[in-house]
């Protein structure tokens, strides 16, 4: 009854992951596992996959924007894209929820309606939690899936094809639009507000032979660089063959940036990057499958580090680092 | 793979436990499981026990009292306790640390270390987690064990002997002391910033026979209820027997209240309330493999409630609520 996973995942570059870097060394032997999207605990012969994942008012998300629904709905929603991202089948959700002293007891049940409703809308339930008093809503999520043959950040080879599901850059459009006081189109709102954890398209991906794969919780900019480094080799990802949400285009406009760089600059989309051998060529049967898109936007090859090209020329990408 | 609880476990008294009544009746069916120490996830013929706990700053603890090292230690400690209380070995911890943003780096390294070390002392290693930053400290820790066959708080019948591990008080001790301006005497401290999670007590209980089991993170006089409501008993408890920290006296004194109501009204203790059936007679054989005194408090009877008697007058307890 050991976890699984016998050495840190390398992470890629940035502040935010030299800190997460710093605690591996600290934590040495005991912390192995830790860099990746769930710790993985066996099971017999198959394992269950755990994640949890904390939401801060101020920080994750603010009331003036979203509903209090919305905040428990998005908070479980970020926690069991993490499950998706290793292929697991959801088993059960957790939720310590800290209530600010000026909310009221109605107040807490939205947030526990909406984590309900996300947890209902993959076949779970809310099997345990806390509460506790605090200054601003938080929430930590902790969730439970179980898989045969959980897939790690860890695996791609040089040869594999990159590949994203659905269409980026919806979530950060919205987040753009509050923070500069206009309203966010409605499309785009409902991307922040209540995302669609990838349950169904993990494990179809990890069905169809994924050698690794990661969600985009950080923005593709960030999380490329943690699959690349964790596998040990180089992504040279084409941009603009990413596939963008539909209301990007006139908040980067403003941004004065191409639609598909502030797609990858842009966090919380919670769609899926994977790496898939070199013949994959199912992507129609996943949209079938999942009503997504699935698009290569480039390679594996050997080496370390990400390549963004645009259009043939190489860019430097920021990384999403939230709002606070 | 659905978790094993079929319905939610009553909980005694109190408007905190109000709360999570309120909560358990909107997630319905699916929130069942909600109300024990832990949620149980069958796992071939043995079961995962997994819970969270969360501990904040200027609710659970303050940075003036203890440090930052022991902010790790406690929070990991106060998890680990639900495993206890079902008999579980611990697997691993999860911890979400949300980091004022006035702290440094080497903070949240410290606080890690107490976490790694309290980790360490029942053999497990942290195995995930998650950052952010927030106004103040708050850790939520989520922990996973394993059982063949987990305790739960249901399963006192009418006629059990009603027992309690090591002795009670000291944590309550040390914070009246804090509260009051003075400077705890070393042992009250120490129970209230390093707690020992009594893994091997419960484990030991549960091998031997027990029937229902909680931990007194709350304190006897609020946990002793929800076992009692779990379980379908009364419980009749005579404070007389209760054995209570050496620290206790002389804050019990200033207090105006004997040891033992002082004992059973402060929270946080992480010691075992458990029902053995009425030929349990290993007390000794318990001590020997523990280090900790089991001493009989009670008995269960049938109705409902709790009885809590001193020198044979009933007494009325309030309970513990930390000191938000």
């Amino acid at each position: 009854m050991t976890p699984a996973a016998k050495q840190h995942l390398a992470l890629g570059p940035g502040p935010e992951f030299e800190r997460i870097r710093e605690i591996q060394r600290l934590l040495g032997p005991q912390g192995r596992g830790l860099g990746d999207d769930c710790a993985i605990i066996p099971a017999g012969d198959a394992f269950f996959a755990i994640s949890t994942d904390v939401s801060v008012e101020q920080v994750h998300f603010r009331l003036g924007w979203i509903e209090l629904a919305e905040v428990g709905w998005r908070a479980t929603a970020a926690a069991l894209s993490d499950l998706a991202a290793d292929g697991a089948e959801p088993v059960g959700v957790l939720i310590a929820v800290t209530v600010p002293a000026s909310s009221t007891h109605a107040d807490l049940l939205e947030v526990m309606t909406g984590a309900r409703d996300c947890a209902g809308s993959v076949g779970i339930s809310i099997i345990g939690g806390d509460l506790s008093s605090g200054s601003v809503w938080s929430l930590a999520v902790t969730v439970i899936g179980h898989a045969r043959a959980p897939v790690s950040r860890k695996g791609a080879v040089p040869g594999d094809a990159i590949w994203v599901t659905g269409v980026l850059g919806g979530s950060r459009a919205a987040l753009e639009a509050w923070r500069g006081g206009r309203t966010p189109l409605a499309g785009a709102r409902e991307r922040y507000a209540r995302p669609t954890p990838r349950i169904t398209a993990g494990k179809w991906l990890a069905d169809h032979g994924a050698r690794a794969m990661i969600d985009l919780s950080d923005g593709l900019a960030g999380d490329a660089g943690h699959l690349a480094a964790a596998s040990g080799v180089a992504l040279e990802l084409d941009l603009s063959r990413l596939p963008t949400a539909p209301e990007v285009e006139s908040e980067a406009t403003r941004a004065g940036v191409p639609p598909q760089q502030f797609a990858a600059e842009g966090g919380e989309d919670f769609e899926l990057l994977v790496a898939l051998p070199p013949g994959f060529n199912a992507a129609a049967a996943f949209t079938q499958a999942t009503d997504l898109p699935l698009t290569q936007i480039g390679t594996a090859i050997g080496g370390q580090g990400v390549r963004f090209l645009h259009h043939g020329r190489a860019l430097t990408l920021k990384s999403f680092n939230h709002f606070g």
